[in-house]
């Protein structure tokens, strides 16, 4: 049996590994990005009928690419019907952009840290990875990936400014935006998309309804310059032929009222309430173990460890103590000397975050103590 | 901006293009594979909670799986619910083991003809095609597709002898086996899933719920030997994390009732009418134009044509008639020198089968005359 060379990227996966501990009953999860259970929107299934049954367009139906340039319209970005890309959840959309853009040795510019599961498609697909800090010049690649707004692991945001100088960059390359949790905005300024700045250029823009309202729905979208649209829908249609028409069609009728906008109001409140517990508890118990910046939106606090040690094993330490993170390193195209955990904090329940946090800065230390030892 | 070099296989597909002139009103479309919009089950949407909102497992939900490991053992292969991996529809399952099994210039032994989107999908990995005639010796290719239950385009169902025969001649090669139609058995003998008759050897059999139930859910699965699976699972993960929640649990709510062996006798007993009327059809406007055999189950007639013409002239001249159909050719990996069509017959409305056979008749004879003339 010969398996094709891209499979030889897909050993066993540390955080698949982990993943599936941390789902265990009884753990304290930080680790994955999970909503809060009780954060569910009321969905309308009794509107649902025989229509969304059939099959469908690979497009996405005209009435949720219409609810999402509307969308897109309050974030800043005008675009058309045309241009809008139903995607099964925005996992997909970065397959699509891998289909797209990467044969083997193709350079991949990405932020150091980015979001892991960006890297592992990237990767399978045989990408050079070309890794960029936050302020540094952007490497010279025909992809641009990036996730600016409350990103992936960091929670970082950038300035307009910011935004600005990677569209003007990026003028000869793709730049691929993956924009997840951009209305999870607490207390930030509102911030467009990179791709409003982008002129007579490729982009392509992605978001979901995973984090806004549901991931059970598998259900997001891409907006992507006028070049680009065709290709990945062809693409979309290899792929799966088309998105589930029942979440599509729950997930238009809930935007077509004024639900919406309530529902993301009470999701802030909840989620901004959960991260200044979060931030207490860790400068209670972290303080001098590590730097963070409490995230002004989406779902993670960045944990940088003052000393290198094995966040491998400080997790395997806290598992058998029923607390689960994310191991920084992951998050990394190539290996740097400086350790740093993910802590998601809108999963766990409020009345468990100080107990978990406490667990995790005892190991911490107890690492930093060996080391020295 | 600088694309993939996969890309350039993905030109605008005839096909794509037919489809879309097919589904607009007043075609009488005999071009698609849709099921009888009549013909849907009555789900469950009051069952449906916020269970099925957060987020899932790659493999699927293990209700769902379970339920598999039942619908199979009915079909005659007796598996492990670990050997089960939900797919979002089966064309991802095509997507899967195409990203498992094709690099460039990987063979892949293919029926002549044989499903049009599989082609597409392998090509777009790199696929060297060898296809192959029913009956002929099996070429020597590290993966084997074949779709031998009711087959698209042509109807076919392989008989157990060739089955066994399938089987033994892909020792040394990973046997994938697409059989959507399985349960759409009018009057033929059951048949058994030739990968029943794999004996240890790595095999990936798939079939779906968009013909016994309803395309919109998109849902199918993959059952795959104990050596292939964690990777289809984990390249399941990276194409999209796991399926539609909502559609899991309503495709396992139903299947745990006795609701869908009621539910699949109707709809045989439906299609099979349509069959038969259809046959009557052909019989009265095609018998000295070609010769087909009807189906014993599944959605499609293949009209094998006395003379060779341009069946996308012939086509072209039938839209402008409001009849669509499929031209035979973009079912085969390599050119053929002879003529075919493929004409779906479940989905289109009983009273007009009969007027859409005769114009299709109509052309096909003018055809023939202008090549005479």
């Amino acid at each position: 049996m010969t398996l094709s060379l891209r499979t030889r990227t897909l050993g066993a996966s540390p955080v698949r590994e982990i993943l599936k501990i941390a789902t265990q009953s009884e753990t304290i999860s930080f680790a994955g990005g999970l909503p809060s259970a009780d954060c569910f929107p009321a969905l309308d299934y009794a509107s649902l009928d025989d229509h969304c049954l059939q099959y469908g367009t690979s497009e996405g139906d005209t009435p949720l690419r219409e609810a999402v340039v509307e969308l897109m319209a309050r974030r800043g970005l005008i675009c058309t019907v045309e241009q809008v890309l139903v995607l099964s959840g925005s996992q997909q959309g970065i397959d699509l952009v891998a289909k797209l853009m990467i044969d083997p040795g193709t350079p991949v510019a990405v932020e150091a840290p980015t979001y892991i599961a960006a890297l592992q498609a990237f990767r399978f697909f045989g990408a050079a990875f070309k890794p960029f800090n936050v302020g540094e010049p952007l490497p010279d690649a025909p992809l641009v990936y990036i996730n600016p707004t409350f990103q992936n692991p960091t929670g970082y945001c950038y300035s307009v400014d910011e935004r600005q100088s990677i569209a003007a960059q990026a003028k000869n390359s793709v730049l691929f935006e993956d924009d997840p949790y951009h209305d999870l905005n607490f207390d930030a300024l509102p911030t467009p998309p990179i791709v409003t700045f982008c002129e007579n250029q490729s982009w392509i823009y992605q978001s979901s309804f995973s984090k806004s309202l549901a991931p059970g729905l598998r259900l997001g979208f891409i907006v992507a310059s006028a070049d680009l649209i065709d290709t990945l829908t062809y693409l979309k249609q290899a792929a799966d032929l088309h998105s589930c028409r029942i979440s599509q069609s729950l997930v238009t009728s809930f935007l077509s009222t004024d639900k919406m906008a309530t529902h993301n109001a009470q999701l802030c409140e909840r989620y901004q309430a959960k991260r200044d517990i979060f931030d207490e508890a860790i400068t209670r118990h972290c303080s001098d173990l590590g730097r963070w910046t409490p995230p002004a939106g989406g779902l993670f606090f960045w944990l940088q460890l003052n000393q290198q040690i094995d966040a491998i094993a400080l997790l395997q330490q806290c598992l058998t103590r029923k607390v689960a993170f994310m191991p920084g390193e992951h998050f990394y195209a190539s290996a740097v000397n400086q350790s740093a955990i993910r802590l998601n904090f809108s999963n766990a329940p409020i009345d468990q975050i100080d107990h978990g946090v406490s667990i995790i800065a005892e190991e911490i230390r107890r690492a930093y103590e060996q080391k020295t030892s």
